[in-house]
């Protein structure tokens, strides 16, 4: 079987959780594309102990990669826009598809870029430029493409974001929050970029021509940073019943667009708000689809790497079958399908809320707490309530547990005389990732 | 210019939603695909008085439009399986591809179709079958393709979360919130499907199919619905930390799949637990990319119709271009690009709030709030702290207004004497769509 072969050039945090990615799920890969997905050639001023690049060639010149006749398509993951603009036009003129993670490169040079590729009949994919791990573009040039967007808002900054989410939750001030985020890493040494709203305003300028059909335009966003923020606005704005947010924002107003990026008071209740730490989240607002809102981790090696590798899926395809299921109806090809078992809910296990209603007499509720740990299930929590006569509801939240084990413990439970035999159970999900 | 014609079977709330969006947004639309979608044809029993069709050939029978060979895509919108499945073997047949939003269809005969489809080289979309305008399935077999997904969870029936949140908001039993609800037309006078879970079931199913590569098996999803669950339930999850919601779950758990549809405790902070009414939300967990979120409308005319045109304007870009740039770089074509203009900040509006510190004598705030008033500024809320000695800090939150009215205001009060001219202004965003 043929393989489809990616060049990647640079080895960074990207880049290695790339390699890491492609490996680890080549199997699941190939069977969506159609077929393999090989790393043919890397390009790297040095290696990155992050990633195991075994019997995969590697150049320290990056042009060796875009300059490989073998390479289908070059993963651009050096960052900055003079060498990766030159990197990327070099493997375009040489007839390669190109993905890349860089929001300042397609923001500055994607309109030059894109007439490149269109002169050669390339592809250029660039997912993992807006918000990480989250598939915005594909969102909001596909799946919404049926509407007039009306607006886009997003928390687009994880480091501005973190800021702002410590202040709030610490009581701390800005210069305070900013050194400790810089001694996690989570704030370069140099915080311009992300303090001061610029890579936010790279990313808005790709989401904003995506949104209206215009030019990338990154000259005309507007630019405000976070670090005029203090806690005495936050306390306000909280006050007020808002949360402050650094928000890009682009609008059409029906006279023209706004391109704005800047701190912004937002309603409390409203999802956006709840948005923490260093995680995205974007809302689009369209004609038919009112509004709609994406949420996940904008950075990091591995979610941003999710978007590099399904932009890389996505040429795969288009190089492996006919325009016609390009995308397969099912994610997977047909022929891939696989015939792992579906479990009966016996199988299954989570935590479990149970309300019963028993006799308000001694031992009642030891013989039920008994019955459960017969089962290996373990209470969490545990209410009685107050009745005046009759039974007594309780009820108790149990760790997690096989539900064949509670089921054959609600049955013993049920014919207790004691206790009334038409038990309530719902299932607890914690959902941790 | 050639165009792509679409024939539409069923003109219900979807297909009169789909005939609206199609001519609201043909221009854009046309931007985006490279070409005109036409509506060639639509069949239905009946006209529906909530779109216009004045122009377009219309058949009483539905087959008629599967039949005609002017049409390129057909778009089934009549619901139900029996006749559903016939309509569209025969227009697979014909070699028409097939847009619908038909989950039961998708989830009780999609292997069949998938393969008749296969044999005749036509391509079937079915974005709007799954949590209506939210472009889910396309964000999962995608967006998140790089991944091996570990979960997917889902409020994915809107009729079902509409009465959870009734109860819980309202304090008021399950029948009560049902018979209003039907009432209201969010339930149907049989409310079966939505209520017992069987909704849910047949898109969990697509989603399970597309998340794990495994064939489509509506059969052994295990299925609970709401109708037993009281306000004392909801009301002791509350105590404990939780909300109850709807879910649909399918979890790889490494020795089989999960397979489930219940009512289910999630805890309270998570962003899962604050989708209200009607909206839909998918939670899905990869293992490069974390835990994503995707929320919006899952039902009504024109979120589903939004589902719905993505899919016609993804066939339509199929049959436009080459297999490179099916996709537009921007997602607009090249040559269609809007030259809009981008607004100066000083166009925006949007609400502010302003921190300033004034000496504390009689008149000043008078002064700040005439120069407001004179620049067509009205106050919102304004908060006056309370300090010892020096300058008084006073909170204000404006209503929407032009920012070059403001910064004129600023201005002027900022050269008060007895104002300082270090003036904190934040933008303030509700979101309402």
């Amino acid at each position: 079987m043929k393989s489809i072969k990616v060049g990647i050039a640079g080895l960074g945090t990207v880049g290695s959780g790339t390699v890491n990615v492609l490996k680890r799920n080549a199997g699941e890969i190939a069977r969506r594309v159609g077929q393999p997905i090989e790393i043919a050639h890397i390009g790297a001023r040095r290696d990155n102990p992050a990633c195991d690049i075994t019997g995969i060639r590697v150049s320290r010149d990056v042009f060796d990669v875009a300059n490989d006749p073998d390479v289908d398509i070059l993963v651009e993951l050096i960052g900055g826009t003079d060498v990766a603009r030159e990197l990327v036009l070099t493997a375009i003129g040489n007839g390669k598809h190109i993905v890349t993670a860089n929001k300042a490169l397609i923001a500055e040079h994607g309109n030059e870029i894109f007439l490149a590729a269109q002169e050669h009949g390339v592809d250029v994919a660039f997912e993992a430029a807006v918000a990480g791990g989250i598939p915005i573009l594909k969102a909001l040039g596909e799946g919404l493409a049926a509407n007039h967007i009306n607006w886009v808002a997003g928390i687009i900054n994880g480091t501005g974001n973190y800021i702002l989410t410590e202040m709030e939750q610490g009581a701390r001030g800005f210069d305070e929050v900013l050194a400790e985020a810089q001694a996690l890493g989570y704030a370069e040494a140099d915080p311009t970029f992300d303090v001061e709203g610029v890579d936010a305003a790279h990313k808005l300028t790709i989401l904003a021509s995506i949104a209206f059909g215009i030019p990338l335009q990154f000259s005309k966003v507007y630019m405000e940073g976070i670090s005029r923020i203090t806690i005495e606005d936050v306390n306000s704005a909280a006050q007020f019943g808002y949360r402050i947010k650094h928000l890009g924002i682009a609008k059409d107003t029906g006279n023209g667009i706004e391109l704005r990026v800047h701190p912004t008071l937002i309603p409390q209740e409203i999802m956006l708000a709840a948005v923490n730490g260093v995680m995205n989240a974007v809302m689009i607002d369209g004609d038919a689809v009112g509004p709609t809102l994406y949420y996940g981790a904008g950075a990091g090696a591995e979610p941003t790497a999710s978007a590099v590798v399904a932009d890389i899926i996505e040429l795969g395809r288009e190089l492996t079958v006919d325009h016609h299921e390009r995308v397969p109806y099912l994610g997977f090809h047909t022929d891939q399908m696989s015939d792992e078992p579906v479990l009966t809910i016996e199988d299954i296990s989570c935590g479990y809320y149970l309300r019963l209603h028993v006799q308000d007499k001694a031992g009642v509720l030891a013989d039920v707490t008994r019955i459960l740990s017969d089962n290996r299930i373990s209470i969490e929590a545990m209410v009685q309530k107050e009745v005046d006569e009759g039974l007594v509801p309780i009820v108790i939240l149990t760790h997690r547990v096989r539900e064949g084990d509670m089921n054959e413990a609600l049955k013993r439970i049920a014919a207790l005389d004691t206790v009334d035999n038409d038990i309530m159970r719902i299932r607890v999900e914690t959902l941790d990732a």
